[in-house]
């Protein structure tokens, strides 16, 4: 048995059956092995940047780690961003980066590198391997490394003559450990809390968006008032007709302050304390107030919907029900313009049930969310980190990991270029994905941001920086060039029509959306 | 004055006179002042791998930095595959990189991260600005960490708040150093050596492949016997008719031990000891024979080209010519089917006068680069760092350096895809410059290292993972999708025409070459 058979092997023995690739010259073994390891699957993406953001979706939506196959140090250098974001998603990846032969890493070759340096910014577990001989238990230590809870991304450094040598073992089944609960003292003491407190709030972070999870939020919200709020985030959050609604913290620091600013308790389940996207001038970085108590229910490590289950039942909450949402019925926008509220409106109404949002609005996002709380049952898997670039290559990893599910690619314009060769792989696994570009053609967050920060004038040389017209970018053409097939709306009834022609078939479709 | 306006006329101070940027929230300030300091010119680009890319290009054409604007960590994150390949090129380059405020730096906010440490891996040279009061200094600091002679990629972190808060004192003037001579001893030794042996080898790389160098260069070949290579990982290279001709280290180990092999001795000008790129089951690293002795004329912080003038007096070589080269005209390749051979011939006929050519052929580099030989007088900027995804964005940075120069980028498809972005910043800036795909729509160079590797089967599932078909990629739609005009050519006729009109031209245009 080669390196390569025994780390695919192992992989394989612990469930881990989908690697996201784009491998060199230190990587073939790994490639040849994919033949006779046919439980793993490969799936080709054209950039590294790819891999990394679909195994952080495959990981969201099947709770289980994706690896990733990369090139020395500066395949894993274009993985980084999306890296990034799955780290602040607590995603489990087990990263496989090939290396230089031993004898050659001495060496100056024109891709050596210090690969360790190059993930040490995304990754607190990198590993070399040193030998045949210990590379299964490598393996195996690098995948209890990345589900251990709430889920990390390990790197596994492998040289190349590693992968070609002669090996005996195998690695081991991996143990899959338990979110453990908060301790009791914990859930009284946030029981207690609800129970007195008349300007208390929740924030819902981590694993704590289930439907499970809301629901248990819910009776707590009609049995005590507690406001419950979203991380903004959250990797993954249930959301449509029959979810208890829960409002995201705000983007901007003085609407995120106005919606914390009369609690005097904040209650934290797997959620960081809220905290400004960016630092502005004379503005607090922090919406808490000062006078609210924070206090924590459950860390990312345990388990939040067993611990807001373990409260309702303390608080006698278990039959209490939030009041039913008597929303009038809405109509498709045929007759208005194409606007980010047209396109909230037509996805309330055709979201196909048991969709997947992946969702890279950007500022897009405050017309559009509200809508699919009115929408059929779905799940969203918001941008984590900040790390533009996420959204298309999240869409790839979650129609991996639940084919039968219809995914909807929400795409800001700006945000798509980051990543757009997903629109292949999308192409050769004849994925279910309709992407919608929303095409404003500008960075147009960088609008406000630019005046918020007090950079007030906009003049000609800085506005060209902000503006990704001239010329405009033409997504119709870009996705097919990728064998996506897709249509332009520039209308609400073209969108219409098109968004309805294309969650009624398989397989991917771009819209590009003119705003 | 605002810190930023601070930072850009620090930079024009020095003659630092485009940006390539990529900017985020904490750069508003540095694009607003791009109004008011008119001397540094901002270019978009799409993506952060085309910045470091086209700062790279520029820096090898120009002989001074470019800056790169990037935002916060995971910006330097994309940027850092092609700040690996100008590492190796050591091209100047001073990269300025925003951070959150300094107030919110201690919150865990979703873009936070340690910016520094996504850099290391390419830079030894990072600082972070601590107050307004030294933003001044610590540009020019990093402007002299940047030109010290090679060049290296200085990095520049700078809170969003020493962006907007007020500052005196702008930077210094920074003194350009000269590059050094190598010691007489080193330059006696080498004339020594070159007049008493009959199997002395001259290895060029860092600047010592310019007109200057290769004239020298030839000279000794001519007077001594001496053969003379190129480094694979040269970051220019004068090339074409009138020069005198340097074989390329090859790039396989058996054809490098071929090339070196009969070697007494070795004598380095600004060029590391030759390595194999990659490393083989029972090949060795080293092409070098164990028995040839290994000396060094000039580091690459030496000046080459004075260094070999000096041999060359020393030798009394002055007066000594090589051979002219006789070759018989060529003649386009008409009624051929279209081969990477074929395109080769249509260079060495068609290509304009001082055209710089950014090569990134990869598996067609064999057939093609001889032909160059022949052509018109041109340079070359190669693929340095082995990095795929350079050459479309060195080919931007050339085009603004020379803007009256003709560029061509010779582009493998599969290479072409890591940062086709590129294609957008052309369009948007009627930069003169004509992208040749060489589309065989596979990872062609994996087939041949699938094999050489010892994984000698290549099965279906391997297979697919070395494929860039299915779909097949169409470059002409992708490029209209960036605004630049572009065909397709089947056949050696379609290609010839199609090139001479291109070269015809001015402005950016994109020729699928279907091989």
């Amino acid at each position: 048995m080669t390196g390569a058979d025994c780390l695919l092997q192992t992989l394989a023995l612990n469930q881990i059956e989908v690697c996201f690739m784009n491998p060199g010259t230190s990587e073939m073994h790994f490639v040849s092995a994919l033949d006779r390891v046919t439980a793993v699957r490969g799936v080709l993406c054209l950039y590294e940047g790819v891999c990394s953001g679909a195994a952080d979706g495959y990981a969201r939506m099947k709770g289980l780690p994706a690896a990733t196959l990369l090139h020395l140090g500066p395949g894993l250098g274009n993985a980084l961003s999306n890296f990034h974001n799955a780290r602040k998603a607590r995603s489990p990846i087990v990263s496989i980066i090939g290396e230089h032969t031993r004898g050659h890493q001495k060496y100056d070759a024109p891709l050596s590198s210090d690969i360790a340096q190059f993930g040490r910014a995304v990754s607190d577990s990198i590993r070399t391997v040193e030998s045949p001989e210990c590379l299964g238990l490598a393996v195996s230590e690098a995948i209890a490394a990345a589900i251990q809870p709430p889920g990390r991304i390990a790197m596994l450094i492998v040289p190349a003559d590693i992968s070609w040598l002669e090996t005996k073992t195998i690695g081991a089944v991996v143990h899959s450990p338990q979110r453990l609960m908060p301790s009791s003292e914990s859930i009284l003491d946030a029981a207690r809390l609800l129970r007195s407190s008349s300007n208390a709030g929740i924030i819902l972070g981590g694993a704590s968006m289930s439907r499970r999870a809301l629901e248990a939020a819910g009776r707590l919200s009609a049995a005590t008032g507690v406001r419950v709020f979203a991380d903004r985030s959250t990797p993954r959050l249930a959301s449509g007709r029959g979810c208890f609604r829960v409002e995201k913290v705000p983007y901007f620091p003085e609407d995120a302050s106005a919606a914390l600013g009369s609690l005097t308790h904040l209650i934290l389940v797997e959620a960081p304390t809220p905290v400004s996207f960016f630092g502005y001038p004379n503005t607090p970085s922090s919406p808490v107030p000062e006078t609210c108590a924070v206090s924590v229910l459950a860390t990312p490590e345990q388990d939040g919907a067993a611990a807001l289950e373990a409260v309702v039942e303390e608080c006698g909450a278990q039959k209490a029900r939030p009041p039913a949402m008597d929303d009038e019925p809405l109509a498709l926008p045929l007759d208005s313009p194409l606007t980010a509220d047209a396109i909230g409106r037509t996805l309330a109404v055709l979201l196909p049930e048991w969709a997947i949002i992946s969702d890279e609005t950007i500022s897009s996002s405050a017309a559009i969310l509200p809508y699919l709380m009115r929408a059929a049952s779905h799940d969203q898997l918001p941008l984590t980190g900040g790390a533009i670039g996420q959204g298309l290559p999240v869409a790839v990893g979650a129609a991996i990991a639940c084919p039968e599910r219809k995914v909807i690619a929400l795409e800001a314009d700006g945000s798509a270029m980051y990543s757009l060769q997903a629109l292949w792989t999308m192409a050769r696994e004849s994925l279910d994905i309709v992407t919608v570009i929303l095409a404003n053609r500008r960075y147009r967050i960088l609008d406000v941001e630019m005046r918020r920060t007090g950079a007030s004038r906009i003049g000609a040389r800085a506005n060209d920086m902000l503006d990704l017209g001239r010329p405009d970018l033409d997504f119709v053409s870009l996705a097919r060039g990728m064998g996506v097939p897709a249509t332009r709306a520039a209308t609400a009834q073209e969108f219409t029509r098109q968004f309805r022609t294309a969650v009624s078939e398989r397989g991917p479709r771009l819209i590009e959306a003119v705003l």
